[in-house]
């Protein structure tokens, strides 16, 4: 400890970020309401604070550092208002009002500030949130790398509603909204100059609409998370972690485009542990997964949504994959670092 | 514009902040909330979303970029809890949840984060907030300068408050907390090696204690601000055009430490544009000023609290003061940058 540094892992989402979470954060910050472990914090303010009803509150931040700050399909200004919308609402929350603040290198380009500010704008009124606060710090040229952007968000979610990481139920349907890896590669691609036959474009998008209809469906959905860094592998085994059960997916219902999987074998990636930042993962009891899966498709964010596996009585938190050629594979989380700055 | 960059002084918190926030944050973000101003965004829950009885909530965010990440009286982590404790203080809430968000350049000492941990853990505890979200970026060395810390806050507004900085009344009295300029200073001095015969430490507290004992003494406290980077003119200022006043100040009545003085005479500083990071201004009813101020100094943070100046009827937002001389002098907002960095 006494001589340990930061590495680029320990921001990756997946193991190392986990094991710094534990030993440096929850150790200082842990209480009731951190304790939970999900994408938002979720409270209620009635019992301290007088009459606020009987509604609780969601209230989740995430800091941008995604290089570079346009890519095919979005730009570091959509990504946090989706990223921080799609925290909401994954935990079952309206989201309502936004903060933004920028940390601004010396030297931006005032046009470049403004398409950023233009685009958080449209994707907010998109997902009908509004940015109320914010702030802005300007560093010397040479301590920032251009433009890093923070959101924090506030939701209210409705009364009795309870979507958390640890809700998993045996024989649960896995239902994946889509194919996975789309965002990692295309950011990737736009930094390394990769180019692909059909240009491949990131999935970021705000997913509070399609949510809101399942929710609203009556489904009995029993978790809900977004799988971005780390990818879908890390998410599945936080969830198995979470619940305490075994999960089994199936390698040949994951959509994964071409490009992605041309990218991916090139480079050395597994698509499983690729960000994502417009795809759902949810839980849902078996006998309602057809109308949940109906009501994703005809979403515009879900068209592809489809089974992927199912919840296992098995408290090992341990992830299988039926493989394509007919194994089996042990699913794990993210280790180190494989793709720095993609969110 | 098309070649307009961002510079330092678009961080000051002055003149080019402002102009920078109207130009492209104000014109796309715009709506109801954000119009007020104010230190925090302050909405009620009630209309659109059922019983959620008859509270507002407050919100606000800061970045922390401040260089170095320690110095005498404080550190960033201590920084970083105090400043959105007292956006939030400021508009009457008492502030309930903190999220927090850390960009780290690759190669930070693990130690040194654990301190600042430690430190927004402690602080935290003394502001009685509980820190219950977080998200950790990591970026490669040379792409930001140690660490920048993200926090954002929600607290909960008593029925009825209002406190904004368009409420100044004429003839309120207007009452500063303590000394001006200590934290600037103190920065720049462990910054830049300053040595002074007797050390000076940054202000950096939380003030929501203070402040909730003076909102409890029922006093007619109209505005109340903490006068942080750009300083008690910038603050002023801004007071007097929210709430379309002058306001008129005497230099000898405010505190400035020796140190503090001696260090703007020689690098050419005013100290009404140094930061401040635990000083409180209020705008108090003339007849309930001495008992606002009897439960100030008897608070841990105001014990130096003292009558600056009052609020006049005119609609010029002029902020004048009187000088030791004997002269009046026009008061500004702080144009260009002064001390980069500073919090």
């Amino acid at each position: 400890m006494q001589n340990s540094r930061i590495t680029l892992g320990h921001g990756s989402g997946g193991k190392l970020s986990h094991d710094l979470i534990e030993s440096v954060f929850i150790s200082q910050f842990w209480n009731d309401i951190s304790a939970r472990s999900d994408d938002s914090a979720v409270f209620s303010l009635g019992n301290d604070n007088g009459n606020i009803g009987d509604k609780q509150l969601a209230f989740t931040t995430d800091s941008y550092v995604v290089k570079p700050i346009t890519w095919p399909g979005g730009d570091i200004g959509k990504l946090a208002v989706c990223g921080t919308v799609n925290d909401l609402a994954v935990v079952g929350a309206t989201p309502l009002y936004l903060s933004a603040a920028f940390v601004i290198e010396e030297g931006l380009l005032l046009t470049t500030l403004t398409e950023v500010v233009k685009s958080m704008a449209e994707t907010a009124a998109e997902a009908n949130i509004k940015i109320v606060t914010g702030d802005t710090k300007v560093v010397e040229r040479g301590s920032a790398d251009g433009l890093f952007i923070n959101t924090a968000g506030v939701g209210v979610i409705p009364s009795g509603l309870r979507i958390s990481g640890d809700g998993a139920k045996v024989g649960d349907a896995i239902i994946l909204s889509g194919s996975i890896g789309d965002h990692g590669i295309a950011v990737l691609s736009a930094r390394e100059g990769l180019v692909f036959a059909n240009e491949l474009k990131s999935d970021v998008a705000p997913l509070n609409h399609m949510i809101s209809a399942m929710l609203n469906s009556g489904s009995s959905i029993h978790v809900m998370r977004d799988p971005t860094r780390g990818g879908l592998a890390t998410t599945l085994k936080e969830i198995a972690k979470q619940s305490k059960v075994a999960i089994s997916i199936s390698e040949e219902k994951i959509p994964v485009k071409q490009e992605v999987t041309a990218a991916c074998e090139m480079l050395g990636y597994d698509p499983l542990h690729v960000a994502n930042e417009g795809k759902l993962i949810a839980c849902v009891a078996r006998e309602d997964a057809d109308k949940v899966l109906d009501i994703m498709r005809n979403s515009g964010y879900g068209q592809e949504a489809t089974i992927i596996g199912e919840v296992l009585a098995e408290s090992s938190a341990m992830v299988m994959m039926k493989t394509k050629i007919g194994g089996t594979r042990i699913v794990d989380m993210l280790v180190g670092e494989m793709l720095p700055r993609i969110c």
